[in-house]
């Protein structure tokens, strides 16, 4: 951990291309926290118009905030066109990056001797590196992981622990993968005979790009033939299943529990909110997004925001659900209507 | 196994506050059986009435039976106010909890030299206890577990094979998480900067309460910032997924496939069905039940039930998905009215 | 692999009950690969119609397609009552199923004395085995598994990196299971006692059929007394979890991220789309299929195809769909016919 000025801060963001500046005193901030925890010496962060209460109350000495936000006045203010992007900065400045244990390569990992891995190869202990594998350098792999045979790793990755990377798949440089994520398994191929189901083999592989990270409980299948692809820069949360052949574009994010069926595209920029499903075989158009459990059965056009089983623009579905609570009483109220032009023909002696 | 006389099960129940008595023949029963598979000499019960054919067909000799369930006569019958706990505690008697394999601190484990161990540590071949971690007394860790540096554990905590505890998160006293089970990974933290995600490095942790059990394959994010918590006493089926920052309340229950989206806050003794959503930054009132699948996109008054996608009270969304069953049909009925409508208008010259 | 003749290729289908003839030159094709990534000598196939333009680019020297498609001149083409059986035949005979490494049994795995390999035991590092185990001949089990205290495995299973068998489950004969999935795990059985939760110890088991696969993290509960039960011929994708008591038959097909809650019942050759839930306690009649995200609430039909939460029929849940996008304006509509409505009554002296 290292202090830091605000002032400083300040200079930080700017070269990153993020808009800030100090109101009220200069003064060295020690360590980064939330709204209720922070204390004294300590610096927060306001992006949610939820929190003002929070903000009011907090007994950190500095906050990040918004534009249009008020502060309390005692707080030294960092005002940012860009809240998230300012904290990222302060916490990679005075929390830095995870630091790993520094293992070398354990003398209690399993190395075959025809991997190759690079310079300052970091293994842990119960490490399974298979015949053929390929690892550049300054890798970290935590104990417990199984990087299968052909399979091969650009520089600077992280698998944390009980990660399993199947035969021939391959993934870029900084690539990170939470604990217990699997990449690779065979996909659920089969071919229906009859009642049953012929396995199909699933000779494929996966190819995750550069600057991928991949959340806890992932799986994501290898392809029947050819190859499922992750962009680079794209962001899974935990539980996120991609099924096989699918071809994920570069910085999309989808969040927990999302699955993605086989052969399905999804373009760059795509953001999937939690328990989304895809359905296979069609194409989510660039920048879109998809609302929290919705289930998309077609294609999506560019930029399209959606919500939904089946998903639908996200304004139309929110009417739609507003309309559906009132359905019921809707209901009887065209009972009634009936009743009534049932009595106004009558009356005309139109029936 | 041990026997247990049926009368001395009605004592310890009611030593527990369960209301029981004993109806016909005084016996030992020497299993717990279920009502298709208990044989002569063993014991079953009997919770959901859709089960009561299969209670007239049981060869089990003795029945726990809540009130108003008429058993057949040749069982002696144990009638309880709550069967669940009558069952649960003739279990507990007659089979005991589970007894773990005894490893001492198997050779084949790998414990860091600062790392604490408390009294009666059993520790499983191929676990891997990282620097400054502290374990509390008559813990077991199975094999391929990792538990990273600085983590502590109560004690009397059971960890399943390769459950992973990321670095500084704290786990009460009594805490059983089974296996494949992830706690406290990063989470899905970044900041937007173009179209890209520049990673929020997330320096907070996950702490679990005493008593709360986990399932398989679940996924709890640390805090971004200060704590995710998961209150005392609650407990999770499999595959729950808690995002980072969330605060579960004690004693809650949740089903598998949950997934609550960070910065929530479950209260106390919340239920939630399988593959429920919680979105962000909103609360789940105490003793709220919210039914399978449904999405909860705002706050949640204590004690309400709820379903539905987005999640409105229980009576409305059942109101709500029976109406719309009937709604291609009330589209009919209102067309047939419109035109009606126009009929009489033009018969009374009212166009 | 093999080169393969596209005449014996026929004959091998025919032999397999496929129907198959050749069109076009025969020639030996030395892979399978995917339309878009096939080359000179290569094998594809065309079993969606969405990809028929990718048919007219490929540069594949033969393809299989089914009946009716036309496929350009210049590829020999096999046509085949099924192409997606076709393909597997295919991908069987020129790349074979996949080949794991060798270990024999690992000398860095841990067997206890008591338990019993078969012949052919092909057991890698950091495999942990405990007491009374029985596993039967040319079995592979990777790094990283732990196979719990009186488990059973049948002949010729395969556990992929980092599985888990609690105590006493059974898997069948040619049983696969893919990393980190978990089979036997208790299942989520407290009784209240107040608010909170009395745990019911789970003392049954798992039994899983003959030639089942189950996808990776996938989590599959014991029952709390007597089996739960996965049937012969049965294949699940990733991050299926079963609840505890629940009976699946045999043949079915269950895609990711499945959940069956527990003691329900799913009958023989029932299909399950991506994210469906099934509640507890009830059953889903043979060869009944449910769309995705789909909420089954009720006892389901045999041959029945359903969608939607609740689940209906497939035909009923699209009709409504639709119907619900037109609710806001039929609202509109209905309002301004309740106005007409009393026009006309208030013209003809009827308020």
């Amino acid at each position: 951990m290292a202090e830091l000025l605000l002032s400083d801060l300040c200079e930080r963001l700017k070269k990153e291309g993020v808009g800030a500046r100090l109101e009220g005193e200069d003064r060295a901030v020690r360590a980064v926290n939330s709204l209720e925890e922070a204390a004294e010496g300590e610096i927060t962060f306001l992006a949610n118009e939820k929190y003002l209460s929070a903000l009011r109350d907090t007994r950190a000495s500095a906050v990040i905030v918004g534009e249009g936000v008020k502060a309390p006045e005692r707080l030294s203010t960092i005002r940012c066109s860009d809240p998230y992007a300012g904290i990222a900065v302060a916490i990679v400045h005075i929390h830095g990056h995870r630091r790993h244990p520094q293992w070398g390569i354990s003398e209690k990992a399993t190395i075959h001797p025809t991997a190759k891995l690079g310079q300052g190869a970091n293994i842990g202990e119960y490490v399974s590196i298979a015949a053929d594998v390929t690892i550049g350098d300054d890798c970290t792999i935590y104990p417990g992981c199984y990087v299968a045979e052909g399979a091969r790793l650009g520089n600077e990755c992280t698998l944390f622990p009980n990660v399993v990377v199947y035969d021939r798949c391959e993934l870029g440089n900084r690539v990170t993968v939470h604990a217990g994520s699997v990449i690779g398994e065979d996909g659920l191929g089969y071919a229906p005979v009859g009642d049953q189901w012929l396995k199909i083999p699933q000779v494929g592989k996966v190819v995750v790009g550069d600057d991928v990270e991949i959340g806890a409980n992932c799986t994501i299948d290898r392809a029947t033939l050819g190859r499922t692809e992750i962009g680079a820069g794209t962001k899974f949360g935990n539980v996120v299943v991609i099924g096989h052949g699918a071809k994920v574009g570069p910085d999309c994010l989808f969040v927990g529990l999302v699955g993605v069926a086989g052969s399905a595209t999804v373009e760059r920029h795509v953001t999937l909110a939690g328990q989304v499903g895809i359905a296979g075989h069609l194409t989510v158009g660039k920048d879109a997004r998809v609302g929290a459990q919705a289930g998309v059965t077609g294609d999506v056009k560019a930029g399209s925001e959606l919500w939904g089983t089946p998903a639908v623009p996200v304004a139309d579905a929110k009417r739609a659900a507003i309309a559906l609570q009132k359905l019921p009483e809707a209901m009887k109220r065209l009972k009634v209507l009936e009743q009534e032009v049932e009595e106004l023909k009558a009356a005309l002696g139109r029936t």
